[in-house]
């Protein structure tokens, strides 16, 4: 049945409230609303929420802004979920005001409007108190036209007398929710390594101590989440070699991603990396420079695996008995036997994977980067993250999922926090905008978190092989102003691009051996990757959520954008040539009123990344871009 | 709980399936929605859908279409209330087949994969009859290969495996519903009159037997819905003179919507106008040449109704116990009491306004415009309007109402099968393509369905005052050719256009008075108005929802557009120069493939409204538009 006042578009929201929204914690949540009433009455609204954990609801009111649409703000400072109510009415006592005034004005007979002013003032007050209204009916049973004149409904009076009458026609919204996730996971850099490639031993793995050692370092290019591929113990049986080839010579480390053997499974370290304490260890040293740890996790075992032995029920059978390996057809993995989700009684298996999380979020993680979710069923982690999530609202889950867009959706829907994308591959201005739009409309801008990575240990793109250096400047530039979260795989700063001939993937992977570096060899970008990170840091623009919009640009080998962060009105511009092969120039023009604080008088802005000052009176310049260092321009103005 | 498939976007629905869409009797509807499930499982999916009044539920299937959003249709036979829930599941069947045809190409071993078919398909035909699957098994079993290197789910035997399989992981998504309307709620061309100024005797006021000697006339301009004004009995108490003025002189008949007196109210005729008998007399008479009748209806009443006497309760009354006028702050209608709806028990006021209904409906008429629903509350329409169309399915409801959009849209998620619009007081080519692009956008277009008056009696745009009978040729070529339902305010086909100075109301209002007129007036506009309905009539594309793409024009005074008809793929493109004082020229172009059947071969097209035959080779045209009967052009290609 239709309540009598529509309650409707309200944001945030997906789809009707069928998934929550997300925010972050400290966020100032945007509550928006159309509320439709028959007639001309004056309405009132709130905004009811609370956070799941807390008995009381708090309230904030909602204002009209125009035609209907109404808006309020909450400020949500607690992990975990929120709910929130929409509640609208009509509210007596101003209508009976206005209406009265009109026919004040109109030199009309009021006696009637007066009678019912005060009849809602009386009703009011029943068994309350209400100092102010008292006086109101006072002053409208001794001198109406007066008080109808000067009654103002936002005076101390008017607000006590709204607020005490009875919600007349009230109506309510169903209940929606926000899942408010910890800072880490709205704005972050990412480092990602593999702790067997520190150290300067070139002879002997890197361990968890050598990875102690490289904090400094990585702490100087400006990251905070130290991202260590798996750490568990990896497989003999069918251990990969260099470059993926099927069988491996002794000595071969193999990959981190063929999980388990005689020393564990998922809850165990690789003890060539050192012990559950080095671990932890390294977890308190980044702490202590500010910095998180996130790890690996994927759900696929080694034939070494404890569970195979356990539960040869979570896995897939051949007619002979023996196990099948991961397959891709017409790949096959043989170092690795997927889990079988496609079983009669998958609860004990499920209970099992999620108390792989627990054990480590016990230990102290807090972040997850997930393996492969997609190959996963949806409603598994669904159960699996809201019931984490529950007990512990500071987790953060990074899916890394390249696969059909609707499906990366649906993941961030069941509960993954944030998401990869398809950054990688998409390199021309037009694929850019066009992926940036997509990735900023609504709902997905409310519950799909991009993470833009450059590179990973499976991808190195094209345009890095063939551009070189300067490509992997300006493709960090896009990524670390595009998106309030970004990565780089280790190797990135080194400008590394030797692939597999005609294949986006590395030659010589450290995902099949170990590679010890000098991490200051010439040619690096370690300044310039540091650059962007402080300017990140500095500049509100670049935190708070993806919001870019395009501005004009002649020539499409330069990107000319806004960045912009709503919450706290900062607003930043960038240039950046995207063609690493030759120099450009643009017209590009800053549109009037185009963002908070930037009016016509703005002229001065700072180039934060040449860390130069230019005038720009006219706001419609010319701008060249080299590649390489000057390959980009990053205006702040000066307001 | 999240189900392991996701059914998303499904459409038609507005809000999530807060609310029905609307179709039209023998509409084929499309049902489309995303479907994402983990891994890369072949999926299938059916819509399941019913008439409420049915028990048993049929279904559709549906197609996968592109990126994981499939498609499927369904024909809705009977007017009233259809359902539809989607089902999605994993094919277990195919996906087997299909991936054992990517071992077999790469040449590996399947005797897993044979394995696995051979028990989806066993278990399939359990206590199920399948001749077809029997044969598949047995060549499983004796040419693997043969039959995994062949098989084609589509022919008989895969259909048959596939539909005999278990759904596995089925998921359903929730109930949508969809309104079906009776066939006039989706095309039609009002002709709206007042009994009361028909007939040719200068001196008696018209009656129905006016109206029927009146209906060959109309029918002869083409329309298919004669609207009467409101035929009840006119209230004495403070009747409203000529132009409004607030005493009538002995004789003037006052105003229709001033409903009630001692003859009786909602639920009687005025006598002036004829009879009971006399009324049924028209309905027959309009029935026999195809014609359908619309009734006015304003819930409102003259101080002279007898509700006042028998349920004061349902008015607004002053402190001296006086019922209070119609008011709009400072305007007042001294001949008419609104209803009041605020009171405590509102349910018997509702039942007898229903009941009004009811009435009519019983004595043949089928079609309400609805006064001002805007005042009244949208829980009282949603309760009124769902009830009386579970019982009459195929009545149907215009809403009345100019107020603000979301509340004009709020009227339609109520239950009104049609609504008024803006369309008079769109004038500027950007009013037009803005308004007209608002209207068609989604989920508008699934629910609101809007009615294109070139005039009413209380509205006189600015456009026709000054642009005189030009004017009205053109606004009534947009109106008939953007909209499948249109109507004219009877003297429209005379051009009468003299308003009261400044305003948009016509002079001497047939509100107030009886307007006898020659209806053949020199310089009436009859065979346009007729030539338009008849092209409406004979082309497709002007019937189906309201669908219109605009095409580049090189000159604001003339607006080129494609009107469509997707479920019958016919298009027809209309010029139209909608300045009525200047000829004017524009560069028009027609691009390839903007509609079905328009391939780069059409280049001859007739121009049905000026009856010629044109041929655009190169489908960039220059045309020439003048003022008046040749102000446009209706081309239908020749294909």
């Amino acid at each position: 049945m239709m309540q009598q006042i529509l309650i409707e578009n309200i944001n945030p929201s997906v789809y009707q409230g069928e998934y929550p929204a997300r925010a972050i914690v400290g966020d100032i949540v945007t509550i928006s609303c159309d509320i439709v009433c028959h007639g001309s009455y004056v309405l009132d609204a709130q905004v009811r929420y609370r956070h799941i954990r807390e008995r009381n609801w708090r309230s904030a009111p909602l204002e009209l802004v125009e035609n209907d649409a109404w808006e309020g703000k909450i400020k949500v400072t607690r992990a975990g979920m929120y709910v929130f109510i929409i509640e609208a009415w009509i509210d007596m006592v101003s209508t009976h005001f206005r209406d009265a005034k009109k026919w004040l004005d109109a030199g009309e007979d009021i006696s009637t409007d007066v009678l019912a002013i005060r009849n809602t003032l009386v009703s009011s007050i029943k068994g309350q108190t209400g100092p102010l209204i008292t006086g109101l009916i006072s002053e409208i049973e001794h001198s109406p036209s007066d008080a109808i004149a000067t009654f103002d409904p936002k005076s101390p009076a008017g607000m006590e007398a709204r607020r005490l009458q009875e919600k007349k026609s009230l109506s309510e919204s169903r209940q929606f929710n926000i899942s408010v996730d910890p800072l880490i996971a709205g704005y972050a850099s990412w480092y990602e390594l593999f702790p067997r490639s520190q150290g300067s031993d070139l002879k002997s793995p890197g361990r968890f101590r050598d990875c102690i050692q490289r904090l400094p370092d990585i702490k100087e290019m400006g990251f905070n989440v130290l991202y260590l591929t798996p750490i568990f113990p990896i497989g003999e049986t069918n251990r990969v070699g260099k470059n993926g080839s099927k069988t491996a010579k002794p000595g071969d480390p193999g990959s981190p991603w063929a999980i388990g053997n005689s020393h564990g499974g998922h809850k165990a370290v690789n003890p060539d990396l050192g012990s559950m304490k080095d671990l932890n260890d390294l977890l308190s040293a980044a702490r202590s420079i500010g910095m998180d740890v996130a790890l690996d996790m994927a759900f696929q075992c080694s034939p070494d695996h404890p569970y195979v032995r356990d539960h040869p029920e979570w896995f897939n059978h051949r007619p002979d008995g023996s196990i099948r390996y991961a397959e891709n057809p017409p790949k096959k993995y043989y170092d690795i036997y997927p889990i079988n989700f496609d079983i009669p009684q998958p609860m004990p298996l499920w209970r099992e994977l999620r108390s792989v999380f627990e054990f480590w979020i016990n230990r102290g993680i807090k972040i997850f980067r997930v393996d492969n979710p997609h190959t996963k069923p949806l409603d598994f982690w669904n159960w699996c993250l809201t019931s984490l999530k529950r007990k512990h609202p500071d987790t953060v889950f990074l899916a890394e999922a390249f696969t059909r867009p609707k499906l990366m959706y649906g993941l961030s829907k069941a509960g993954f926090n944030e998401s990869y994308t398809y950054f990688t591959w998409r390199n021309y201005d037009y694929e850019i905008r066009e992926y940036i739009s997509e990735l900023t409309s609504s709902p997905l801008n409310y519950y799909f978190r991009p993470m833009f990575f450059v590179n990973t240990p499976d991808i190195l793109p094209y345009v890095l092989q063939h551009g070189g250096r300067n490509a992997f400047i300006f493709r960090a530039v896009l990524a670390a102003t595009l998106s309030p979260l970004w990565g780089i795989y280790s190797g990135y700063e080194l400008c590394e691009n030797t692939p597999i001939p005609d294949r986006e993937e590395y030659l010589n992977s450290e995902k099949y051996e170990i590679r010890k570096r000098d991490w200051k060899a010439p040619g690096n970008i370690r300044d310039i990757i540091a650059k962007l990170n402080e300017i990140r840091n500095s500049f509100d623009a670049f935190r708070g959520r993806m919001d870019v919009t395009f501005l004009g640009s002649s020539n499409p080998n330069i990107l000319f954008y806004l960045r912009r962060n709503r919450s706290t009105g900062s607003s930043a511009f960038v240039a950046v040539n995207i063609n690493p092969f030759e120099e450009h120039t643009a017209r590009l023009s800053i549109p009037s009123g185009i963002a908070e604080g930037i009016s016509g008088n703005v002229q001065w802005y700072k180039d934060v990344f040449l860390g130069t000052r230019i005038s720009l009176p006219g706001r419609e310049f010319n701008l060249t871009l080299t590649p390489g260092r000057k390959s980009a321009a990053i205006l702040i103005p000066e307001v």
